[in-house]
């Protein structure tokens, strides 16, 4: 790496205002920038993985702030260099001024993610394990949290770098082949490679499958919450998110724009999308809004429509008109006929009606939103929808768009050499899709990734990780 | 204290995602409890100040996250008690987690400034002391911080304990008197007495007066920003904010809510108060704005009035017809004749009409929000406005509500003293006043306070702190 020369900081714990904030310093010169700045014993004759109280102090002499600082020398450190940790009062004033007197006195402000890259870098950890240290952070449910921890504890590397050795092992085999091609020599048991891509293809193409269970675990299963204006949507939202999130009148169309929140359930989380109600509409921010609620079903994973029992037949059909055309058959669909303990509830003829247009998949269930009633029953039916309860334990899930995609490439390069290996083609085919195969997963634990690479991924990090 | 025997635990760092967290645990069992989730070296080994690497592990033997623990032995901690800070990934998942499990092995949740209420009962800081821990977290300005460190360190505490000690000698002198009180003798110099009972309230009094700007300071000096609707509020607020915070359009009435927002001009934090336009309405959510708009007003220190100079001279004179009787003695008027840049703008005709409207203090400007001119000139007009550039360098400033009424009684109390003695008063009517005066001295520094009262102030502190 070519910034690893210098020293950098950030505040490495959440934005805002709290009881203590931390600045991290990684660096060579972690130790000697900071004493610049330290009144107290001299942090320079510290011992690895210390605590000392001291003060920071600005130029000026004015006190910024009594301070913790611990000190990690390299290599035992998150990084492997030498790191030191600041805890300060967690003022927002305190904490930008400790960081611009940091950057005044040597250090650079870090790049998001860049102390793990630095890790990364510096032999700390693989590839997968470091974009896991950004899944762990961001995972908010315990599903999201296992798979995370999972990866970052090398699982996904593991199983991955195992193949790719014996991989590698054939393959350089099969290269040496190549170098004595007049002889017509077998160096590597066709046979043995044959199994063994086909071990390959068969890992590799389950792991990409587990991609879009495992997205949605991570981001939250998108729930786009439909129906006509006046249904209950929002009241239904704030009853799933147990707060008042959305703001509910009974004027229709008062919420004009998408709401959007998560909460876990069981141990998944869920991302529901409260969306503009559907009805025809002159006012333009509404019908902004409506056109945004089309989009947001095409993006959910399920959809959730809300039917108001007391609005009448022919608005649940002017609202199908406008729900079903919407659906792609991956997407699922649950009803939820609201409102049913009032007694102009209509519930057996909306349950006609709805029986020429549901399949036999969709999902029906009974509720009050207001009195929140049926709502377990509603989160019970959500979890099943989800299809995280089907997940093993112990199961790898892919979650990452880039494992993704190399997944699927290696899948593809795997199986030309498999079709290559049936046919009794040459060495010299099979050699270059088992060395396109070997690129692929090289990709997902770095063993081979270019600059552009890594400064993608890292950048999707939080500042100070 | 009651509750000292148990241990306690909070997450310390702000709320939210960020690259760590930090859950603090104090009490006697503090360590004991986190060796029971801690997978790694015992903790119980550790010597103080010391920082280790581990995994946080449930009851379940799942892996909550990696951690680092810190450990602080009593007394030599920030509560005076053992400490134990662990630091994990900032994930809202995991820090949910960890609180739960610590909860779980034994701990009870810490009550919002519970850390620092042991500080203070075990002796590590004086009350006024820890009050100032709140108001340094909170602090964010340069002026507020320094006020705040300055009572922290013990600016204020000793200012008082010095009088309050002299005082205390003096009185103790006098009530030997009145055990004598047959002898008619004088213990206590009615001169020396005269002599600091005048020094005491000359400091108290001073000190008292400076509430008001040190309020300001603390909190933001409010400002309250008002006019017809579309005159470039929302567009100016912007601008002041250097960033889009309110959503502006050409439609009247878009800004139907107050916003409210803060940022540091020189040294100084300022707090913005974007109104919703005056102006006749038929929406009942817009006029329910405009109510809040005329309450706004009166909250703030500075009203800037935002004047369309393209608006014409109706517009101007119906809109000061709303805003100036709303305004006090105490507040400062600052006019901003706003679209300067615009063709239409009749600045002549409108300084005109304003001549009758205005008195001398109030400050006229001329500005164009959307093109940002004449913007640094406004904000050094608010900065002189505030009033908080005349404050001395190492001028203690009271910031507290609390201390202010302490202050304002012992003034009162000091004052009956000292007119009995120039009345030549007997001593046990003098006892009686200083004692007073000790009392309201010693609330502020917490020698004198009941439990109530220390419930209050650390109430008001953040959980985890």
């Amino acid at each position: 790496m070519m910034l690893q020369d210098d020293t950098i900081c950030a505040i490495s714990t959440p934005h805002g205002v709290g009881g203590i904030a931390v600045a991290r310093v990684s660096g060579a010169d972690a130790i000697t920038i900071v004493d610049r700045v330290w009144q107290g014993k001299p942090l320079s004759d510290a011992t690895s993985h210390s605590a000392h109280l001291g003060t920071i102090v600005d130029e000026r002499g004015d006190a910024i702030d009594q301070a913790v600082a611990t000190i990690f020398r390299a290599p035992r450190s998150f990084t492997g260099e030498n790191v030191v940790e600041i805890a300060v009062h967690g003022s927002r004033w305190v904490q930008r001024e400790l960081i611009n007197l940091l950057i005044r006195q040597g250090c650079r402000i870090a790049a998001a993610g860049e102390f793990t890259r630095r890790a990364f870098a510096n032999g700390r950890m693989d590839l997968a394990e470091a974009e896991a240290v950004a899944d762990v952070i961001a995972s908010s449910s315990r599903a999201a949290h296992r798979i995370a921890m999972s990866q970052m504890r090398g699982d996904f590397s593991n199983r991955l770098s195992s193949l790719h050795d014996q991989l590698l092992e054939l393959a350089s085999l099969l290269e040496l082949e190549l170098d004595f091609s007049e002889e017509e020599v077998e160096f590597a048991s066709r046979e043995k490679l044959l199994t063994l891509a086909q071990e390959i293809h068969t890992v590799v193409s389950h792991l990409a499958s587990t991609f879009a269970t495992g997205a949605a675990i991570k981001d939250g299963v998108p729930v786009a919450i439909v129906g006509e204006t006046n249904a209950g949507k929002s009241t239904l939202l704030n009853q799933l998110l147990h707060e008042e999130r959305a703001i509910v009148s009974d004027i229709h169309g008062t919420t004009r724009d998408t709401i959007e929140d998560t909460i876990e359930i069981g141990d998944t989380l869920f991302r529901f999308i409260d969306t503009a109600g559907l009805r025809e509409t002159t006012d333009t921010i509404e019908a902004l809004g409506i056109e945004r609620t089309l989009q947001k079903i095409t993006d959910a994973r399920i959809v959730l429509w809300v039917i108001d029992a007391t609005a009448g037949i022919d608005a649940i059909n002017r609202a199908s008109q406008r729900v079903l055309p919407q659906l792609t058959e991956e997407q699922i669909l649950v009803i939820a006929i609201n409102k049913t303990d009032n007694p102009d509830a209509d519930i057996i003829n909306i349950e006609n009606s709805l029986r020429d247009i549901i399949t036999t998949t969709t999902e029906i269930i009974h509720i009050s939103a207001r009195q929140g009633t049926g709502i377990e029953q509603l989160e019970a039916l959500l979890v099943k929808a989800s299809g995280t309860a089907d997940i093993a334990p112990g199961e790898i899930m892919v979650t990452n768009a880039r494992h993704y995609e190399a997944l699927t490439h290696a899948a593809d390069s795997i199986a030309r050499a498999i079709d290559g290996l049936s046919m009794g083609l040459s060495g010299d085919f099979i050699a270059q899709d088992i060395r396109e195969t070997l690129h692929h997963l090289g990709e997902i634990t770095g063993t081979i990734t270019s600059q552009d690479i890594l400064t993608t991924i890292f950048s999707r990090f939080c500042i100070g990780k």
